[in-house]
């Protein structure tokens, strides 16, 4: 059976012989841009349900429908991990959204730390930035873009079992204090590029659940620091052994 | 003392007292964009010497001189690591060679594999980028950007005691088989977005020197395997311990 050439992410349910509607833009892409039509091939999930081997049953230039034919590969969730990290210019929190999701975080946190230049954060256009990693990627599941929030009221609520890898470019050349072992939830927080505050930096500390880990003797960018400490954290705790 | 705002690498020698005359663009940033003026302290590296603070003695619109004042860092050359990768879509080349530069590679080669899309890579472009992320990341060294070769003919000509981390999706899901320990020199090799030919494959894994590398159980875009693969490697083997 050919492969399909086009995996989509659709928020419908997916099972034998369901029928999916698509969206305009979607219609569009399959019918318009890739000049595909009925009884073609289209690889679609939706974040819960695995991946599902589907149709064209119907192709229309604003419009369109699939049919699932079977499933063709299980659902994979990441492990309990979130990405914690403060927001930077537009291209490059794109990156780590994109790299977040291919690396298998399950949740993406924008958070406002003291030295954060406050960007403007569109959270819907970060939703879709995961929606089209996971598409590329072969993932089967979407991490979800919460709201921003500031990092004091994120660490006032924090969950009480959930380990915290804290990546500070002050720590640079120092070991990586990480556990070989853990069956905790995690989240990775990665410092904004003029690094943490004094007073952050002793709040984190004071956290039984803090784990700061060193990125090596160099400085890293926040989107270098993020896919290093992902892959770390994932080599070691995760999912990648 | 300060701590000098500006970074800039010069192709120069440095040293106590050592005038160091500006480029037109340096002096178009320093003086124009900057607003610096006589007196005004900068940091310089040239990639052999350390990270020199030097101060402004001459500031023209064109044209400008510094002089050293004290070495500010000791120089710090990465390991002996190449990474080579075939080019992609140039904002996506553009970030690898910027992340090999953070990540401390040595090195950087683009190749051409059998499924590579055969982009034009601009060479002085790709080490200017390297120029521009060692002064973001405080780094004093600038790796060389090879000219691009053929994976074959880098393959023939290959180094005896070099390892080669070769990191291919096929083996997505695999254990990663880096030793723990290695005084040898070494290259990672990041396959196309296609993945290699199954030619190039039978090739690389008849070498001694090589060693497969799964990169955890997604597929992985190439930007995000080469900082992917430069984190493990510089984790177990490099100089991040």
């Amino acid at each position: 059976m050919e492969r399909a050439k086009v995996r989509l992410y659709v928020d419908h349910a997916l099972g034998e012989g369901q029928t999916v509607p698509l969206a305009r833009d979607q219609a569009h892409y399959l019918f318009g841009v890739m000049r595909m039509g009925v009884g073609d091939a289209v690889a679609l999930f939706n974040g819960r349900a695995g991946e599902w081997r589907a149709e064209v049953v119907e192709a229309g230039k604003r419009a369109g429908t699939l049919e699932c034919v079977g499933q063709s590969a299980p659902q994979m969730d990441p492990p309990d991990l979130w990405l914690a990290f403060a927001p930077i210019k537009k291209a490059r929190t794109d990156f780590i959204v994109e790299k977040a999701t291919e690396m298998g975080a399950r949740r993406i946190l924008p958070v406002q730390t003291d030295f954060t230049n406050s960007e403007r954060v569109r959270i819907d256009r970060l939703q879709a930035h995961c929606v089209e990693a996971a598409e590329q990627c072969g993932g089967t599941f979407v991490p979800e873009v919460a709201e921003p929030v500031k990092l004091g009221t994120l660490l006032s609520g924090w969950p009480e079992g959930r380990q915290l890898m804290f990546c500070d470019e002050a720590l640079a050349g120092g070991p990586a204090a990480l556990p070989t072992r853990s069956d905790a939830p995690w989240a990775i927080l990665i410092g904004p590029e003029g690094g943490f505050s004094e007073a952050e930096r002793a709040r984190l500390r004071g956290m039984d659940q803090a784990h700061p880990v060193a990125l090596g003797p160099r400085v890293l960018r926040a989107d270098t620091a993020a896919v290093a400490a992902l892959t770390l954290w994932q080599d070691r705790l995760g999912d990648w052994s």
